[in-house]
Parts: structure tokens; sequence; C-alpha cells
């Protein structure tokens, strides 16, 4: 990965501010940046040109490994009282240091304690998604990697097929699936696998329960993995029992909806127009109040990332972005159908990541 | 669960204070003082004896269907927009209204984002650790759940001795025992499970590789599940080969010092003098340079909660607090081991809460 690269991209910014400093406090960030994946650390980026890692004796092997373009102190107390020391030494007198922290991942109790050791005239300031904004166009690197997690992810979906049957818990294919993924390589899920059955399959995030699936109803199955950092986010919809007509049709308009949405997808759109896409089926189809949440969300070394991908969302699509594309029709009480690929934005359009059919499938008993 | 009793603790900690409320935005502290146990959510506890849980559509149902001690309300936008039209509507015009945040949880952005919406008056003020400190002394209804957590928990450890085997991959026994934690009804695991084979058991946190264990070398199995929304966390070492009598001596020692800490466990400790009574057997042992961390925590909604046992802490052991005693010693390069039991503590002294026995064992490819 271009760590070096990506600072550079860091000090730039700094350079259009008054700020002297970035802190980097949020893991998934510092891991972008410098290739730590540890689970301690802060991360800072000079205007001057230097970077430094601040991490505890317990990741001290691991740090210097895997950390080649920042130096490294391990603290021998408090991670920020070694933080504060640095920043200590390195005081500009003349008019104090500003030094920017990242204010979505940064606790008022992180301030006030970091506020309390540094020297005077060194000040926090706030600074909102900078690395997050960075991270959403996807390096070829990244890509590789994330189309990586993917196919490992899709290949989940085999065992779905093998072990849903009326009868088989949601648990049980949730347990099965992971299994499956462990033994394919997978560091772990990228979040809960949620194996929705019956009225269940009405909840958009209805986990994995105890209940036996029944036929006569839709079973939502959303997971994913990460695989060397990256995640997958996938959803497929079975059918379980004897085939109703009004499943089917629910289920073509989501597919279309989904269609269309992914139809949508090349730089210079809009996210919401994305979104717009997926909702026109719908309301064509007289089905978009059942239509309950966003279209979709970036994906990456975290599984919700920017940009969100719904109404009133003014980010525009440029090349190295990959999202989601996840459309669903939810009756309560009932049942519900998702349809969800990954895509990433390309020059020309886009590449739709997920490699697994789409077709209205039935399982039954037999 | 009595939240009633909880909500009116926390309002006694306001009497004494000039908060006029408190907003809980942590999820565990939430799900503690009103049941709601999804994904998005504030709670305002106001001194005056009314308190009002804050959540989105999404959670309309769930939230009514789970919270019964809070009036709630369904935002219609943004969720903190709902909770500054609400404390705009209550504001106490003589003197204004100091409102107090958890500052341990409450990030940069979420203060702006609340400060920008709340009318002048209303005064965002921080706070430390108080559902924490509650939520260190649990009471019989969590002791039972954390009980059952705990015996589900230890039962995996069977799927353990049965898989653990040279050749077979650290990833495939954390599979397994994910698996068997599922059938039994567990919702998650508590943290991604440690399988550290060979030189890696001398990694204290060593998640699950690749690698194939091979024979003369320890097996750290650190693992935990979630039952009912209360966690578990356990470690069992064991031999794979033929047996050296280096490694029975060091197990040992561990087993003595895991023994030490359990037997100092009684109200009115310290927990400085449990992770002592650890640490002195290992120094006797001249094992203790390699006794790298600190000898437990709390456990309860989450897998690391108040207190920590460690050197230096000053928490004073009460009836009803639930710590791990878990000491280990690493050699670099070579193995490590540590042996972590669960236990309440009573009036008497402590329960021990794992099932699982503690003598040495070993496997071989047979």
């Amino acid at each position: 990965m271009n760590f070096h690269a990506r600072q550079d991209k860091l000090r730039e910014y700094l350079a259009t501010t008054r700020f002297d400093a970035l802190l980097i406090s949020h893991l998934p960030n510092i891991r972008y940046l410098c290739g730590f994946t540890g689970n301690a650390g802060f991360l800072l980026i000079e205007d001057s040109g230097s970077s430094v890692f601040f991490t505890d004796a317990r990741y001290d092997e691991q740090a210097h490994e895997e950390v080649k373009t920042a130096k490294v102190v391990i603290a021998r107390e408090a991670v920020v009282k070694s933080v504060a020391g640095w920043l200590g030494k390195r005081r500009r007198r003349a008019r104090g240091w500003d030094i920017a922290v990242e204010a979505e991942h940064f606790t008022l109790a992180d301030k006030e304690r970091l506020n309390d050791l540094l020297p005077g005239g060194t000040r926090l300031k706030s600074a909102l998604g900078r690395v997050e904004k960075l991270r959403m166009i996807k390096d070829e690197e990244e890509l590789e990697r994330i189309r990586a997690a993917v196919k490992l992810g899709a290949s989940l979906f085999n065992r779905t097929l093998e072990v849903v049957r009326p009868g088989v818990k949601e648990v049980e294919v949730a347990a099965e699936m992971e299994l499956a993924a462990r033994k394919a390589g997978a560091d772990e899920m990228s979040f809960p696998t949620i194996i929705a059955s019956g009225p269940r399959s009405a909840l958009p995030h209805g986990r994995a329960s105890d209940q036996p699936i029944k036929p006569g109803g839709f079973v939502v199955c959303d997971f994913g993995v990460i695989l060397a950092g990256y995640c997958s986010d996938q959803t497929r919809t079975v059918w379980v029992g004897a085939v109703q007509k009004e499943a089917q049709q629910v289920y073509e308009a989501v597919r279309e909806a989904q269609q269309a949405a992914t139809d949508a997808v090349r730089p210079g759109v809009r996210v919401s127009e994305v979104d717009h896409a997926a909702r026109k089926v719908l309301i064509e189809r007289g089905l978009a109040r059942y239509f309950t949440h966003s279209t979709g969300h970036g994906v990456g070394l975290e599984i919700h990332e920017a940009p969100r991908v719904a109404k009133g969302q003014k980010e525009i699509l440029q090349p190295g972005m990959v999202i989601t594309i996840e459309p669903g029709v939810y009756f309560p009480g009932k049942w519900g159908v998702r349809i969800e690929d990954m895509v990433a934005v390309t020059e020309g359009g886009c590449e739709v990541l997920t490699p697994t059919g789409k077709d209205f499938l039935a399982v039954s008993s037999s």
C-alpha cells in the first residue's frame, strides 16, 4: 500500500489550513495511513513532513514490523502521555501549535485528558472526516483486496443454499456460513450474519435467531467477510416452500430496482440519483413506501463508509468509489426481500463486484 | 431487570450535582438503564423524575416493545434533532439547563452537532463513568445471566479438545468452537476467538491464524460468548505432542498464580492486591517478568468493564462485582501459558463461575 502518498495527501490538506499537525486516533484511519493493524495507537502527521506513530509495549514488535512510513514511539506509560510529551517538545514557541483531532472519533474525555497533559500554547482543534474523504476513493491495491473479499464472501452463499431448508434454525444457517468463511481463510465476518426468515425477513436488520425456517416465506441472507482488512457485503433472498405469485412479483420488482440503481452508477452522478433510480422502479410498482431504508453505502476497511447512497445526499460519484446497491421491500408481519451487490465506480460506469446470480430461487423440504 | 431502580440511582447522583439531566449515548449503558437492545438512540434521565428514550423509525416497534421505563420518542429526522427539540421545550428559563453527557463516549462532533441545535442557555457538561460505576455491581438477575453465559461458553472447550490436534489449523479450531456456540444458542462470540499455537501462544492477543498446530508447544485458547446480552470470557491452555518437563512446570506455576489471585478475592480487598497475589507466585518462580499484562478485568454487558484488576488500581472489591482472573507467562518466540476464570465477588469471598478443570492436558496425533 502506498502509505507515503496517502500521508502526502493529508499534508496537502494541512497546507490549506492553520493546523500544524493532524492527530489520527481512529484505528481504520491509522491502518489506512501507515499499515498498523493493532488495537491501540495515535498517528501524528505534521505539516513539516514528519509522521510519528505512538503505541504501547504490547505492540512493540508488531508496530516496528508494520509501520515503515512513520517514526515508531513505544510509550512507557499511557500512550496519550507519550503523545503529549512529543507535542510539548515540538511546540512552536512563536505562535503556539494547533493540532487537529478527528472530531468524529475523539471523545470529550480524550480531549480533556490530552489537554491536561499539553503545555500552554498547544491547542486541540476539530477536523471532520479528512481521512474518510481520502478513503472514499480506493486505489488499485485496495480494489484488488476488495475484489478478493467479495469473491470469498460470495462463495458462502453456496453453503447457504445447501443448508437453508424448512425446519433448520436461522442460527444454524449463519453458523454454517461462518464456518465456511473461516475455512476459506476470512479474517472474520464483517458484521453479524443476518438470516431472517418468514415475518422476520421484514425486519431490515433482523439478526439470525433461534427460529426454525418455515415454508411459505422469504429468507433474507445478508452477510460479509473481512479479508486482509477489507470488507465484503452482500444480500440474497430465497423463497422457502411452494412458490407464491405475489412473492415472485415483489422479488422481480426489487431485482429491477437493484438493476436500475446499478445502471445509474457512473462518474459525475450524484449518489441521491442512484438512490432515486431504485426508488423510481418501486414507485411505479406501488411498492415505494415499503422500501424503508437508503439504497447503499461505501465499503472498504469498514463495513459502513462514505458515501451514503441516500435521498438528499450530495456526494458525486468518482472512479474508485466502492458502494453497495441494496434496495428492499418489506411487508411488516409478512415477509421482505432485499438484493445487494457491491459495485466499484469506474471511468466508464461501474464494475459489479458481486458474482452471485439474482434469479428467483425457491427451496423446499425435498 | 429492575430498570426503575437503576434510573433512580442515577437520579440520586444527579441530586448531588448541578446537572439537570444526564444524556446517555453509550449503547450498553442505554441497555442497562432501559432495556433497549438496538443500535441507535439516546436516553435522557432528568433529575425531575422523567426519562425519555429517543430513537429512529427503524426501531419504532422494538423500542416500544423493549422500553417500558421511559417515554419513547421516535425521531422523524436525525435523532439528535429530536433530542435538541425536546431539550429546547424543557429548558428552565430561570437559570438555564445543564445537561451532562458521557465524556468517555460522546465525541467532539456529537457535541458540536448537538450544541448547534440547542437553544441558548442549555449547556452540555462532561460526566465520567457514572453508569459504568453502577454496572460494576451486578444484581441477582445479571448474575444469573452471567452464570448462564459462562456455562455455555465453557461448553465450547469440549469441542476444542475434540478438534485440537497437530496439523489442524488454528482457524479451524476457532470455527468449530464458534459453530458449537451458535448451535448452543449463543447470540455471538464476545470477542474474536484466540487460538494461538507454538510461538504464537507467546502473543497475549494472537488471534486464530491459518497456521497449522505443530507438536511441541502450547495452544492458548481464549474465548467467550454473549448470551442474553451478557459476556463470558475464559482461557485454557493445552500442550500438543510429547510432554516436556519445563512446560509442565511453567503451567503449574501459572495455575498456582491463578489460584492465589482467586483466593485473594473477597469484599474489601483492593484489586491491586489480587493482581499482586498472582504476581507474587510468579516472582517466587522467577517468572514474573514474563507476565506482561494485568491480572483481569470486569465483565458484564461488555467484555471489558470496570474494575481493572491491575497494579496501581485502587478499586475496592464489593459483592456483585464480576471479574476475570487470568495470569499468563509468555516466552517470546517459544510459547506461552494463560489460565483464565471468571469469578463473582460474594459476601464471604468469591464464587468461581467457570466450571472447566485446570489440570495440565496434553493432546497428540493419535
